[in-house]
């Protein structure tokens, strides 16, 4: 649960950051940047803003904007009838993005779960993303990320988006933003 | 057919664009970045420069660096076994950037096709993308582009890329660039 003024705050602030990427959108973009925190009403520490350019049955490309330390908390997308999970390439256009993954754990991660939800994050292989650096996350991988300190700009290229069927870790997460 | 020469001036000169529209990239992508001259060797007219960041067998992403009225031939993308053709969204970063399109021909086109190849322009439908603005083409639309007077950059969301399949109405255009 967001307020209206709260989300609009935060759709001004996550366009100052699309500047500082030297990203440019038109106005109808810049009043439809998605807000989203997750049900935990805790949007400083967990959330992400994004806006998407397109998603069309097989292509979808976003931005998505991370304030510092923000966390998009693990989830991952599952098999929809025929189709496997999407498939994300994740590329950092500002700032820099630790992405968590399946694998051998990081000894000393740069990043901690948003405090009280510790036991949601499971996966912790550690991939550092600076300006230029991207990953490909194959379909169905658990995954988390968090910015560091000047926040962060990603570009996320995949197949279709359907956020309303992504599984989270955290059994209290909501997708959908609901505004007070 | 383009020299060794010429190949790595338009690579420099197409980073000097890509920098313009504020996009980052690493050492190993800016000596990566293609050259297309079609097999004209007339590269300021008739040519493309791009960058591919990911391409599996479900996503690809670009960016395309076109030069003041440089321009892409026209071509079409056509399905291959089980897949229907590729589906592309341009998007305009910096600059202006034509597209061309079938449908209803546009009375006084801003753009004339390179010289002596005007018979393999069949479409005249215009598209005027400046930055921020973006569209979509289905599978096996024809399509071409050309640059305003500034040059442009334009990111390429799409399924999978097999240019080595792309159909152009020009016959003489081959679409592997040979370095002499």
């Amino acid at each position: 649960m967001i307020s209206e003024r709260e989300y609009r705050a935060a759709q001004r602030e996550a366009l100052r950051y699309l500047k500082k990427a030297g990203i440019v959108l038109t106005k109808e973009e810049k009043e439809r940047i998605e807000v989203a925190d997750f049900g935990l009403g805790d949007l400083r520490r967990t959330g992400l803003q994004l806006l998407t350019y397109v998603n069309t049955r097989r292509v979808c490309a976003k931005e998505l904007v991370l304030f510092p330390k923000q966390t998009c908390p693990e989830h991952m997308h599952p098999r929809i009838g025929r189709q496997p999970g999407k498939e994300e390439t994740f590329r950092c256009r500002f700032g820099t993005v630790y992405m968590y993954v399946p694998g051998r754990k990081t000894p000393r991660p740069k990043c901690k779960p948003p405090p009280g939800r510790e036991a949601f994050y499971t996966v912790w292989h550690e991939i550092r993303l600076r300006p230029g650096e991207q990953y490909t996350l194959e379909p169905q991988t658990l995954h988390w990320f968090q910015s560091g300190k000047e926040g962060a700009v990603v570009s996320e290229f995949s197949t279709r988006s359907v956020d309303e069927k992504d599984v989270f870790t955290d059994p209290g997460i909501k997708r959908k933003t609901e505004i007070r």
